[in-house]
């Protein structure tokens, strides 16, 4: 049973843009990070760009990249002249007319570990995500590298136990989560306080279902609607660790750029996973109706 | 999309020795609850007993009794008496040498509205509940009711999202816990701390990824090991409910005895799942393998 230390760091900045500006943010918090010890840096989703899913307009296209891109071959040559682990988050270009909200993940020698492809779309006013990327087809897989299998997920899956469940059952070591979630300045403050408690909850809700420790990177600024349809949304920041029985190990600001470092004690998962042995317990011979969108009392045909 | 209010009770008690003394626990908690307006009561885990499953003894399967059984017939003319709907949890004989730990529904007329036998058996030092429980053979259905479609599950159960899921897929409007879980008062107060926690923290998070309101009705009071093995139980009281965002509506105290009476929103379920909608997005030609103990990386032999 492992019980190093890992010192592990969440780059959480408004976007402008700018993608340079972005990146310089970005970056400045990657290094900071190495400089604290960070093995492992998760930067939030799509850091490298304003969170144009706010409107549907298709000269958004553009901002797509390939993977491997100058992107991923920038922050490659960051990670190995740090010697970290770099998740990031892209706008991915995998051919015309063909785009995801894809994660990277950059080994410390550079290379590119894995990749995951986000699995749940989301697509509310101000959050059309269904127009730009389409829905991951790499399943629920963990990246492995030299800091563990990290099970990278991203925004919108945080809201699905399905997503960590099976990232946990392919043996993930760690749960990561970019995203890009705020409020609607229209809300009141209790639906707005409501909202952002639901958020911790049900990731630290994963955290203790899976006996495993969780990051959550969040963007954090005001972005405005182009098309003034909506008040903008003022992204919550509040990137956050959480410990394999969802103590919350660290916990950002709520308002603007921040570089938080957190030391995730590897060892404890196992050790929670013997006080509270959930897979050993799993009724996996009752579980097949979760692959249906609904339970009807009387199906038209049987299936399962 | 109905918005009536239903004003809901938890009743926390200690138990000894006598299912007289418990079960006049139980009633007094009851009756008190209608007299608030109640038209739904939920019962701890094996409210007539203590909690037996600290060892195991083959004399404790004489605490069982069928159902339907006295216990049932007992709360049965109470609910119909005082026209509230009552989930009690009993320990189930079922048939020579089948027993199950069983939640029993009872209509406000009294009769058996439908029953939930526990999926996940727990088995750990001081809950030997594989000893004294078959796993459930009913899988994860609602119980039909005049007050909606109650999603029962029990005490273990509380820490598997497949179960609130399978629930809320199969219509559930509500999650109800009855459960019986404490402290090992070895534990220094920083893990208590952590446990108490995880437990509501596991449960808000199924209310959020569900959007469903949750109660959820635990034990109080201290329960010696008879055997001397362990230092019993402190069982944690803190009886709660919770909204469809995981937003705690009412918290029993950890110490004593308490019904604890709220009103849900029965309208805000669907509300929240407008704005949050969740079932729209789930992958369910991506969850196969949930149905797996674990995902080997190189399987055997190829399944789904």
């Amino acid at each position: 049973m492992a019980t190093e230390p890992l010192i592990t760091a969440l780059v959480q900045h408004p976007c402008g843009e700018s993608v340079e500006e972005n990146l310089a943010r970005s970056e400045r918090g990657i290094r900071h990070a190495a400089h604290e010890g960070a093995a492992l840096v998760l930067l939030q989703e799509l850091h490298t760009t304003p969170y144009f899913c706010q409107t549907e307009e298709v000269r958004h296209f553009d901002r797509a990249e390939p993977v491997p891109g100058p992107t991923t071959e920038r922050l490659g040559r960051l990670a190995a002249e740090l010697g970290v682990v770099i998740v990031a988050s892209l706008f991915e270009r995998r051919g015309p007319g063909l785009h995801h909200n894809t994660a990277v993940v950059l080994e410390r020698d550079g290379h590119i570990a894995g990749l995951y492809r986000k699995m749940h779309i989301p697509d509310d006013p101000g959050f059309h995500e269904k127009f730009y990327f389409a829905p991951g087809d790499l399943g629920f897989r963990p990246v492995e590298t030299s800091v563990g299998r990290l099970g990278v997920l991203v925004c919108w899956d945080q809201w699905f136990p399905e997503a960590a469940r099976l990232m946990a059952l392919a043996g993930a070591d760690l749960l990561l989560y970019p995203t890009a979630i705020g409020w609607d300045p229209r809300d009141d403050e209790e639906e707005q306080r409501r909202q952002f408690e639901a958020w911790q909850i049900v990731q630290r809700g994963h955290a203790v279902a899976n006996g495993l420790p969780l990051l959550c990177c969040n963007r954090s600024g005001f972005e405005p609607d182009p098309s003034g349809c909506t008040a903008g949304i003022r992204f919550w920041g509040g990137s956050f660790a959480s410990g394999p029985q969802g103590e919350m190990l660290a916990e950002a600001c709520n308002d603007s750029e921040e570089t938080l470092v957190v030391s995730i004690d590897t060892g404890r998962s196992s050790a929670v996973r013997r006080i509270w042995p959930f897979l050993r317990d799993r009724r996996v011979d009752a579980y097949g109706d979760i692959r249906h969108l609904w339970i009807d009392p009387h199906p038209p045909a049987e299936g399962d």
